[in-house]
Order: structure tokens, then sequence, then C-alpha cells
């Protein structure tokens, strides 16, 4: 199968925090985040594969700055790596207060997403090609990244792992 | 400060799963999932402390079976243990299909909040006091889980973990 | 057909009062918390039948203390009594300041769904089995509020009620 | 205090039932009717006091037909009655299948508003005027519908009822 | 085919403004009131020709007052006259505070639909008949705007407009 | 006040069609895609201001493609032209079935906002500086089309205008 550019799936989202998406302190829920994050991602994972895709994971998340009511939303998915059914999609999110110009960082992520066919069976996608020194980066942690995965989630044995045991746990 | 046991926050939530709830296959999407999971979780969090609560972190996510469209989502919150000012919460979910009677389940989840006082700064909650065996279990593993998502989000360098670094991988 | 116990149905609903959810009180609409307490309970008749059901009617409601934004509803759901097709569900509803503790009264209600078969026909659903004390009250009221319910919307002739007339405004 | 006629804050309202308004069987929700004729009732109660006004209780409802996906919901709500700080309001609401010009009904209803001042205590509304056939027998029904819903609710004894106690059976 | 009344697919509309559909301002956005607008108006388009009908386009809107939250937005909808298988829908929107009784004009628009069949093509539709004065002008105006908006979406050459250039611009 | 280039608050938005955003053909109405449009829009004259913006206008809009369930919406939004407190934003809409690769043309739009100040009194933005050849084009065209916007809500009298009259219908 032929494979495909980053940029070739590349989504941009932008969302403004309206009242309901917050809590008592006026700042946009955790949850409502992740739910526009997976949007996106759903949207990079599909657009790549052009097979309808499923959520199959979402990496350890950490909230940086609460975005607050009437701020802006910015989040950017990649795809950064295919393992034959599943794509793996890079998301960077952070705020903007609109009438300040202050940007603020609130949070990266990875979602795993699975392609299927019409049979909701998993179905194979083309590899990804990277081409930017960024894509490059994501590309090569993402095989470190899918090991973590599948030993928290205990389909892997940490020992039967192929990525060095020592570097586990630095973030790439 | 007293302690406080982890009945007394436990926190279930039953939500159906409607037509905007889910993606082109007719299965609840993950983000909308998440969105539930959050309220759930920070309400537990919240009886638990008596301060509104934000979400930190969510830890690894992994998505079992998809829930569908007019099945039932049963979410189930409890805290496991308190570190100053922020709480981890753990969920479990899964789907039902009333008219089989059907359940299967969905995922494990552990959520991080931070308690807030009236200026929103970080407050000092009461410990949890596990009492059933299964709570104590959650109880025990916490300082595992929290080393791991300091590691994992670059706030704990590896060789500063206390834990076990080769029992990282078994997730508890 | 075999009967089934209350507590197999029972079914329990946490959610927080959004921004979206208030009038221009700050307080939960009567409207929205009835939506709330429509899905909780048709969630217990389906678990109780095996079988998708519809609401056909909801008693008179009466809201005592309105639920504020931010505070917790806590809805529960229970069913006490099948006439055949159609199946009584007795809801509790009160709402929580989590930061003060306070639980107070919302509302108590009784709804009435109607089992449906395949082809949207009514289909006769198990006997409830009612084994607490508390089950047992419910159970034995329900004759007689289904009496009040029929001759209030007009299909059941007051004279043929076989129940004590004078004692029909004691709500049970 | 002046009185106001009901023609005067009569209101209308019509919506579109989209897919998520539905059930499993692709008809109304009721728990979704309840929430736009609590709406409805609120905008004549508002109308008529002008003051902001609480849902205080809903009485006796019954589904007649269910209402399909992409079907009008057609709400009228009119005042009938007053009674020195609350008001009650008469709601009809039927649907209609466009395509085919069938209109069935749904239901009657009547729900009970209480107008409040700007410390949220009640206030004295207007009397209502009746003025047609429909609205003075709607008005006279008013204080026998008013008695039973106290004694349902049990805020009067039946044996302190001014009204006549075998016709509380026949709906006014 | 025979024609049809205006009155006959007269649509009101009232909502109230909820929290979230308004901005940092508190007052009604912009897109969420032609959300209403659309709805209201394919309501009267569909009533008219009993066929489903989609949005073509709209003509240019202009908002005079924004209306605030908790106030009501009142919505009328009505045909004004049909071009074989094309709607044209006048709709009338103005907002008012019910605590003080002041209405305020929102804005005046015209909706255009295209009715469909069941394989999704254009089909005819009645006349409309115009009777009260305020109806026959809007009926005359018809041509006018039609041709306005014909040349402004580029599908008809200004000099085969049969309407007097000169009085294009002159809002009818 | 220093101009900005239209680059700084060009704003993306895409979004997947979910069932709530259709009507009875599984199409996008128009209303919904409306909504999106002018968040997007004011995204955009929000960026370019750094002052809140109230929608003020939206000129003619004509739906050539519907959108259809599960496909996804792109909306891109530029700002064209200031004129002293109102800035014009260029909106063009294109849907996408990501599974076909099929990208088809839905709309292209022009919103005015008004900026505001704290007291929300109109308050004037910084001028505009395009730079690309589809800049300078939307740039030169926006007095044109402010006259027919002020034109068509009878705020100008044609005989005023400084554009010339017979070019008014080439939509620019």
């Amino acid at each position: 199968m032929q494979g495909k550019k980053v940029s070739e799936s590349f989504t941009v989202m932008n969302e403004m925090v309206l009242p309901n998406d917050t809590n008592g302190f006026g700042t946009l829920m955790g949850g409502r985040l992740v739910y526009w994050m997976d949007i996106a991602a759903s949207i990079a994972a599909c657009k790549h594969s052009n097979l309808p895709c499923m959520t199959a994971s979402i990496d350890n998340l950490s909230f940086k700055n609460s975005i607050k009511l009437s701020n802006i939303v910015h989040v950017e998915a990649q795809v950064t790596r295919a393992f034959n059914t599943s794509i793996e999609v890079y998301l960077k999110v952070w705020g903007e207060d609109m009438l300040t110009k202050h940007q603020y960082e609130s949070n990266e992520a990875f979602f795993t997403f699975v392609a299927l066919d019409a049979n909701r069976r998993p179905k194979a996608v083309p590899p990804v090609i990277p081409v930017t020194e960024q894509e490059i980066s994501l590309f090569d942690g993402a095989m470190h990244r899918r090991q973590i995965r599948l030993i928290l989630s205990g389909r892997l044995n940490p020992d039967e792992a192929t990525e060095d045991l020592k570097n586990f746990f630095v973030r790439k």
C-alpha cells in the first residue's frame, strides 16, 4: 500500500468556550476538551486511511493550564505512524485569550485509532511518510509509545518489549 | 485532617447512548464517553474533598468494546488515595444491552483532580481510608501510578522514583 | 412469566447542574430535571422488562426545593409493580451542595411505561417481586395510584374503581 | 392589582423532532417533550406576571400518541388562573406529520408556577381575566385542580377540601 | 396544482435565551438565532408544500438589536410566494424582556427552500394565495428579491433581469 | 492605529456532521451550518481586533451542495477589510467525504461584525493589510459589498452610492 504524508491529513480545529462547556470556575471542563480532541483526532485518522476509525486508546493526558470562558481552544491533530490497522495521532492543544493575545499551553496527547472495513473488522491502512524533523521525531517515538501502551493495558509483557526498558520513562 | 472512607464519595452514573453520542457506526464516540467519565469522577473528587476540583490528568485509557446506540453506559467512580492537594479517582465503565441483558467491559481509568480554594489555589484534602480489599489494593497501587504519571509528564526523573522500576509495567 | 426483584433493575443517576440547565435564577429548570428523570426511569423499566419501553404517563410532580448551579442531582429509580404490559417506576430526586454537604429534597415521582415488542405493540412484562418493606409498601400502593391515574386521564369511571374512594386522596 | 387577559400571555411553540430527541423507536422521548412544555409554560407565566417564575408542580400527564422523528411538535400554553403568588398554565400538545398533514393529539397538561421577586421570595401576580368560553371553563376548574394537587402533594387534608369530593375524579 | 393560503402554513416559534446561546456579552449569538430561524422557516415551507424542504439560500440579514439572556425570541415565519419548486419564506424576529414588557426588533429575513421528492429531486409546490395587504405586498416583491438573489449568486445576468434595475435597491 | 495582516487572524474550523445536525434527509441543516460559520467568523474578527465582536449582518448566502452525515465541514474565515468599528469576514465552506476523498463546495459568505469596548459601544479596529492577490481582491471588493449591504438594509440611498451602480450586480 502506498504511503501518505502527514500533511495530507493534518487537521485544525478552533472552538470557542461557551458557558455550558465550563465548570463552576468558568473554565473548560477536562472531559469536554477530550470530546473535541477525539473528534479532531478521528478526522485526521479518517483522512489518512479513508476508512471509518474508532478510538482505541488515549495516552496519559496532563492538563497544564485551564482554558477560560470565551477563550479560544486551538486543536491541531496529525498522524504520526501507522501499525498495520491502527493509527497513532498526535494532538497539541492551547488556549488563547483573544483580547490580550495571550496564548497558553493546555496539553499534548496521543490517541490511537483502529480503521475498520464495512463489516467492522480491522483493515490495513497506508504507512505514514514523515517529512519534517518534527514528523520524523514523532514517527521514531511511536514504537516506544506503542509498547508502553501495550504494557500498560496488559497486552504486552515488559520482558518482550523490543525497546530499551530504561528509556521507557523518557517521554518522546 | 480527618480521613474519609471511599464509600462516602462513591458515585454511580447511568446514561443511555442517544443518536448524537454516536459515530457513523452507531457506537458511542470515545470522547463523549470521557466527557461523562470526567463528570462522574469530578463528582467523586468533590464529594470527598468538599471543595471544587479540576481535572489534572487522565491515565492511559484503552477502549475494549464499543457501546452501542440505545445501550446503557454504567460508570462507577471511587476515590483511591489523596496526595495532599490531589485526589486519584478510579473509574469502571461497562455497557449493557438491556434487551439481551448482555453486559460488556468498556474500560477502566484513573483520573486525577486537584482541589482548589476560593482563590483557585490548591488546597489540602482529607486522606482516603480504604476499607475493602479492592479499596486497599487500589490505595496501595496509587503511589506506583502517581510516579508513572509524573515521569510520563516529565515532572519526575525516573532515577528519583521510589517505586521499583521493573514493576512499573505491571498495571496495578 | 417468572417475576424479577426490584433490585435487579434499580437505577442510579448523578448529574451536575451545568449553566445551560438553569433558568435566570441559576437554578435547575423543572423541565430539564424531568428529562433526566425520564431517562433514569426508562432505564429501570427497560432493565426490568428486557424490552424497549415508552413513557405512558407521569403522575403529579411537586418540586420542593430548586437545585442550584454546580450542585449534584441524585436520581434513584426503581420499579414498583407491573400491570401486564405496563410498569410503574418510582423516582426519588434530591440535590446536594458538595461544598457544604447539604442535601435537600427535590421531589418524588411515579412514571409509567409500556413495554413494546418489535412491531411496537404492547407486550407482557415479568411481575415485580418486592422484598424490602419499602418495596412492599410501594407495590401495595400501586393499584391505588393506577386507578387515580386512569380516572384522571378519563379511562376509568370513578364508580368502577375497586379501591376505596375516600382513601384516594391519601398519597401512598 | 389589575387583572390581565389570557390572550396577553398566550404562547405558541413549534419544534421539529431531531434525531437526538428520540428514543430507540425513532419517537420523541417523553422527558424531552416535558422540557419544551416547561419552557413554553414558563414563558406564558412570566408574560402574565412580568416576574421570573419557577416551576412548582406538574399535574398528571398522559402521553396519548408518540410524536415521530422529523414531525412537528405544536405546544400552546395559556394561563388559566392565578392564586395570589402562583399561576396555573394549561398546555395543549399535538404532533403533525407535515408530509401527510396528519395531526394527532399528544397530551394536555397543567403546570403551576410561582412568581418571585428579586430576593427570590413569592410575589403576588395579577388576576387572570378569562374571556372566551374555553378560558372561563379552565378558570372555573382551576380551584378544583388546585385542591387535587394540594391533596396529592400532602399539603391539604381531603376533609378540608371545599370542592365536592365526588367530583374530584371528573377531569375538568 | 391548487393554491394554498399563507395562513395555512404560518408558523410561530418562541424560545428563551439560555446561557449556552450567548456570547461573552450575555447576548444571543447571531448564528444561534439563524439556527432557530432556519427551523421555523423550514416548518413553514414544509407545511405549505407537504414535502421535505432544504434551505437553498438566505438573503441579506441585518441584526438590529441583540437579544439578551433570559429574554424571549419571537420568530414568525410565513410563505410569500412559490416559484415552481422553490418557496420563499419571510421571517420577522423580535426580542422581549418579559419583566419590563419591552419588545425590540431583531431582524427581518427571507429564506428560500427547495422542495424535494423521495429521490431528492426538486418537485413542484402549490402556488401561494396571498390574502391580506401585507401578504400581497410580500408576494409582489418576491420576483424582485428573487432576481437580486439570482444575480448575487451569479445565476442570472443583470441584463436579463425583467425587473427594473434602478429599483433593485429599494428593499421591498 | 497600526494595521494587521489577514494571516494574523486566519481561522480554520473542521467539524464532523453528527446525527443531530441533520434534517430528515441525513444532510446538514442550513441553520446549523450558519451557527458554525458565525463562530468561526467571530473568532477571526476578534483575533483581528482583540476586542469582543458582535455579528452585525450576514450577506446573501446560497447553499450549493448539502453536506452529508459523518462528512467533514471545512470552514475557513479571514478578515477582508475594516471600516472604522466594523470588520468584514469572508468565509469559504466545503464538505468532504473522507472515505471517497470527494470534496464539494458548500458556500461562500460575508459576515460583518462590530467591535465593542467594555461599555458595549463600538470601538475602532486596526486596518486590514492585504498581502496576497486573493486578499487584495477581497479588500478591493469590500466597499462595493458594503454599499449593497447598506442599501439592502435601508441605511444608504442608492443615489448616494459611490460605487458604480451597474456593477453592483457583479459579485466580487
